[in-house]
């Protein structure tokens, strides 16, 4: 934590009125790794063994199992922050105590249930416990269960500002009308990008949009030729409705496919004036050094040094 | 805050026994702006991006995008207050501090669900934080969670009060036995407004109602020749179900659309005594010189300038 | 509150272990107006703008939109008490503090839903902020909901008595296995009145009972030759229903209809052993003088002064 | 409670913005017993024994150990409350419950300690419970532990109004820079009127002052040739510092001695415009039949019915 | 609450980090009344008659008896706002709502006792519902009872700011190695100002400094040749302990005296760029018109319009 760059102060400014201690947070995770100062971030985020099942997650590369695998992995490839549910940062935060700011996903689902919603798993009390810089919580917007998770994010966004922590939100619309397809249709990630805002997210994480337009009601406000068969102009749609580009909001790799487009796609976001990515599946699915590789390109193409 | 006007001591009356802070946050709303001193507000309120999405509701005028669009139309506009959930509030507030009487809308809902009920998304505390003057819930008299929501909004409207905030309630009957015609119907916007008082509301906001009366049994009682084929006679209608004009009652614009088919109707609510206007869509999705100009006429129908 | 009357020594003497504080409130209710020291009551209830709507309620006398108006007329009339939703209580407590007890309807429904259940719309601290002498609520024995409805009473009644308020309970079968006609069937109104009783309560309100027993298991327990045909055996059954007459029970008049056919009923109530009166739709929605003057005659009746 | 009187009213005006609940509160004493609508107020207080032992309190008139002696003198003399510790309360609020308006006296001091402080004995819960109007306070103004009251007072004020209770205190400067003779001098007990009216005191007591002026630093304030030599001049002056005769306050009759000289200060706290007299040792120290009479004395005083 | 001005603005700068509720409440008071918009302040005190006793406080003007009496004089003459303890605010706040800024004095001391200590007679919850602006406490520097004093005003203060309240302090050294001589001197009120800022004042309250220096171990400090015996100086120097200025300070007028004298050190307080006066005794001991008349003196001096 040197003096904060230009990139970093700006950023900052556009949370005027929020307290010094949240702001504090924010320029840990803005100033840290090979990311620090740019203004941007690229987050591994792991909690795809509690989405996804253990063998899903990490049979590719069984050294992953280990939880501390991927604090160390974030540390040496120069991430930004890692994001992982309660057990997995606490098998690890005191080895690596300082080393790398944590965000502490607070809430869970697992691919067990039928149920659209999720468990909080995790508290305030402790993401200070373990040291985090933020905390994070899902919603599916759209869902049977949606008003119910936004009360919760609410509330554990309130303390957690309280209590100077960040608040990171993933914004994931589905269930109630939307199919699966329209879970990432451009008017739905955006919409779920605002509504993250709207809920007071510090910084918002959503998928990479399609050129769908999945409700009826709002294809006439995309007539507008502005060209949303280009993915940067897809972003720059999602950064108008994350407050005119006034929150960070970062983008999500999907699942584990082809790195030329994976990479393509992390272009795409970068031109579009996304604030980063978050890699999960493509970073630790793979062996260490090819992940280290694959995570270098991408800071290179969100540091302006891909050419 | 300068010397109360004849007209606000007025409507202060009207809320006898209650908490003199409320009263002074009442009085705050009713003194600021264009309209101060006149008795009447002007609101601006902008949750519809939470309700339809950021692209219907800000493609049309993109600056709209930016939250502190609308504190900054809101001030130039000299309009009563600037109604908005808490991320939008909390984007704005400490930049335009004590420039505009604040509403934080502490419930929301969102048009990618199929269930009619809102999520709580913010506290009186938030309210408190933000510096604002009110908090506002909506209400669905008629769905399946109408029973909880009034409890919420009860539980809310207790807390503010007690901390010398006033409480502003959307009344928008939907649900049940009503089809969408009957949600804009004469007994029923009457109803609605009822409730809302009848739940402690000190500012109620319905829609303007049509001309039909949707309850089978409740056509009897709208058979006195009253003349509802006018819209004045109709907003008195509601004005009476309004504990007879003694509770500040606003009527919506709804979409947007021709001005002046709009402002018709804004006269017809003046001509009947309603207590003001709040104008969302018709005034931010136009072109800022455009919007003031629209709101400007508002006001001065509401002031009784307009001949 | 002059000193008790033998007649409400007896009332109270009902009550024994019940805390001084709910038998002060009793006594309030029993001392007051023009029945006061009868050891009866004749109250005004004003929730139909809640349950019934605005229009319906108060069109046929329109001065009856303004909540002060019930307060002037239970006043004037010589009452017992004035028992409304929270909203219409706050709007003439403070002008009219001290002249009347009061009782806060804290449960409400309305006709635009299709579920069977109430809000709970105030708290028993709204109840002591506003000076109330008791407060009420309806329960639905036989709905979907009932169950929930009796435990909102339990939790309300409990916290009203450790505050030294009295418990009135609505007592409306519905839903279930009832039809509209079982509503109102002998068995029905006795067993609603036990329920009430059984949950606490210390003023019960129910419905003018039909001489139909509507449960075929009950049948048999009503073949005792002691004429339900007439009205007062009926009040009779309904006053054993309640521990034996040892609890308050008050009848309602229903819809507004003729006036012989009311007090025929009334008469009916007062010669079976009934505690008194309810007279909302009956009073409200004819002009003052005429409600002033129907409600002397139903005063006279429960007085025994009527010849 | 029957119709308030102007005088009530006017005295009720005195409490604009205060709950509806105390204002209710504060009509029930106005309006009961000979007193009631007057305005004023004369009021039995039954601490003597916890502040000075039973025998010191009952023993020239034994009846008056048994609680239940001091509720049947109040009201058979026709007496506006009986103030008194928990326990005494509790003996007897059940059995003459809705007989007489009760003041929970909640903190009480004994003659055998050497602190300048009382204990904290009863909670509004228990006031609540026993079916009281008020809740009283002793203060010490000038005592090294008078801060320490203070904020017990103001805790139990602001729970009592907040459940419509009204408050009373019994303001007693005593210890600091105060002897004995500078407990009863003109400028302390205006000065602990003062300070009670203050800390939101509704109703307040003090003693008969002299002519002395015990602060050097006040002297000045008083040689406005006021003529503070007769007793009704100094009331008035007591009057004018509880806010200018805007909050009730009443006058105690101290230790028992000759009816002449007590009665005649009884006319000088009415001719000065106080607002009513409280009489504990004069009464319930004498047989009961002589305290009617001394009561009835004071009563007609009061109400200026002494010619 | 029109638009900011410049000067406004400049002051809400040096509050960065606050919460947006705390600086609206300064722009309220900052936007009030003729000084609304300078970034200066004139505030009427009313706590005189808890620290000094009534008569002392009031008898030069009688009138000043009444609370109501303090509301209308700070209205008339324009002031920035009214500061008194509970009841006194408790007595107007209703008929004056929102006519004054209003700042809940929430500690006090008086002079019976001998501790040098204050009571908190009033929490955060009653500036709420009395519709305040600011909280103010005073500490005592130096006394022995300091550190408590300090610390409730840390817990009152952290309460105010969550609940977008301002905080006043009053800093007013006496007691331990203080002789009276000491308290105003001008390292004893540089040091108290300094504490008080410190302490997260917000607005600071001290007494106009004389040019000793009493600490025997900070003479050196003053032996700069700053010119201490000009008051300007002076009040340049307690600026500077205040943040370098970045705190407002407002100075006390001290006990009434004559007019040229008092003037001509308000002169000297606007010249060394102090924030305002805090003008008690000197204008509500006159006569209604002359204290109009001085305070308008005192408000041209502060503007900068006084020749």
């Amino acid at each position: 934590m040197t003096q904060l760059t230009p990139a970093v102060r700006n950023v900052l400014s556009w949370y005027d009125g929020e307290r010094p201690g949240v702001k504090a947070s924010l320029a840990r995770l803005l100033m840290h790794g090979r990311m620090g100062g740019s203004g941007k971030l690229v987050i591994l985020p792991v909690d795809q063994g509690f989405e996804h099942g253990p063998a899903r997650s990490f049979a590719g590369n069984p050294a992953a199992y280990d939880p501390r695998y991927h604090f160390a992995l974030a540390i040496k490839a120069g991430l930004s922050a890692l994001a992982a549910p309660l057990g997995l940062l606490a098998a690890g935060a005191d080895h690596y105590a300082g080393e790398i700011p944590l965000i502490l996903k607070a809430n869970n689902a697992n691919s067990l249930g039928t149920v659209k919603d999720e468990a909080v798993t995790a508290s305030i009390r402790d993401a200070l416990e373990l040291g985090c810089s933020a905390i994070g919580y899902t919603i599916y917007p759209g869902s049977d269960r949606q008003y119910d998770m936004f009360e919760e994010v609410r509330a554990g966004a309130a303390e957690a500002r309280a209590n100077g922590l960040a608040v990171v939100v993933w914004a994931y619309p589905r269930g109630g009308q939307l199919d699966g397809k329209a879970e990432t249709a451009l008017d739905v990630v955006a919409y779920g990008a605002h509504i993250a805002a709207l809920l007071g997210a510090h910084i918002i994480k959503v998928k990479v949009p399609t050129s769908l337009i999945a409700e009826p009601e709002a294809k006439a406000s995309y007539s507008d030729g502005a060209g949303y068969g280009h993915l940067s102009s897809r972003i720059e749609h999602v950064m108008q409705a994350a407050f005119n580009g006034r929150r960070l909001v970062i983008f999500s790799g999907g699942p584990a496919r082809d790195d030329a487009a994976m990479l393509a796609e992390v272009r795409g976001v970068h031109r579009g004036g996304g604030h980063g990515s978050i890699i999960g599946r493509n970073a630790f699915q793979r062996p260490h050094e090819e992940a280290l590789k694959l995570l270098d390109r991408v800071i290179a193409i969100h540091l302006g040094e891909d050419a």
